[in-house]
């Protein structure tokens, strides 16, 4: 199994006064690379859903190691799932600079029936697809 | 007339590196004072929508001063009709520090018809309305 | 010991295409609450920084309980010191609709030497000003 | 003389309850640009600064033509110096999706002397980098 890669680019506004990216952008960026992640798994199932599936987020932990600071070249995010539940999963995430960990990430995602307006358990596809990109 | 007043207050994610709200905020800080001021001039038309009238922006233009500055205090955004069309108008707005002019905006806003996608004449209401804050 | 409140404002820019404030805005709200909070605590001591304490943030968990909704009346944000340690302290915060818990926070802190680049201990000021507002 | 070129990329998080790229992230937008533009027409003289030039936005004028929308594909930012004044100078923009045009920029940029917190004349060194990119 190999991570799921995001280029993360930095834009300018994301730097605080104290010349690093701030705090609350890192989760701009693991957004980003989250959405990219379940697109690559989902996408031929449901290309109009911009996440490629049907959930919430119901926790996220970053910790924080080093500075991002502002740059052309992108940075590193890689995902992969660490957890396969019934009606959720974990996913885990870090930002990297080469060899360099700069923060990571770990999210709970629960997925949901929209209509219901509550949590519903994974179907099969769902659990399968989560299942090819875990790593526990 | 008197103009609307917004109290504008800064986020400490909206400071750059320079140590001053960085250009691209003060659209979020016009922005919010349109949506209050809209609200105002609407409200009791349409409550579902944030900002009281089906409208698009067409133009904004900004105008920068001098630099606003992270503090808890809220700076004060004024607002008033400059102009009103047959189916747009115009908004003047000025980010006040006391006495002191900190920047300056204009924005154009067109009637949209959501259904069909495109410009529509003002209804006599709207312009009722709008007239009752109009500073030419 | 009572808590810190913080009057939290939406922005209609923190909405996402669910009409729910996106998941990476809860961070920008818990910020703007703990600088506030944190200059409650420190203001007399130091009035240039914003956050009133040389620290550094080293970890961020967010629970996410039922969605915030775009409105002009602000949300309430309370906050309270959980733990002091010997050279970090954590933060707990909570975002609230009337009796209604929408979010929780638990940040970790660690005091920073920033010529040093290096963790320090918090001096007796710091943390007797933090315990002042320990609700462990 | 060939226009710089900056590929943009739609957040999910810039995209607002419509559907659509919030008007205001525009600005971010043309920032990143920008700041791009500008760093490649002066890197050899100022790697430390991020814009190449010490300069401060006196006006920013954004016309919008149609909603841009959340994918991973990047959208395409054009930029070139409209105009080189004594201590100012012009740039536009326009942001395209292949062949058409999402929105248009024009931006008035000041030469500042930080040191004196004042504007200053263009350098001939500024001024010969800035005609070579005008596009009158």
């Amino acid at each position: 199994v190999s991570r799921h890669e995001y280029a993360c680019r930095v834009r300018f506004s994301d730097v605080d006064v104290y010349g690093h990216v701030n705090n609350v952008k890192y989760f701009e960026y693991y957004q980003e690379a989250r959405l990219a992640f379940m697109s690559s798994l989902g996408r031929d199932r449901d290309p109009g859903d911009p996440a490629g599936f049907s959930i919430v987020v119901a926790r996220l932990d970053v910790d924080y190691k080093r500075p991002i600071l502002f740059r052309s070249e992108p940075y590193r995010i890689e995902s992969w799932v660490s957890r396969v539940g019934t009606s959720s999963f974990d996913l885990a995430a870090q930002i990297m600079d080469g060899d360099a960990l700069l923060s990571r990430a770990h999210a709970v995602l629960v997925a949901f029936d929209l209509a219901a307006q509550a949590a519903r358990p994974l179907t099969d596809d769902e659990r399968k697809r989560l299942e090819s990109a875990l790593e526990p």
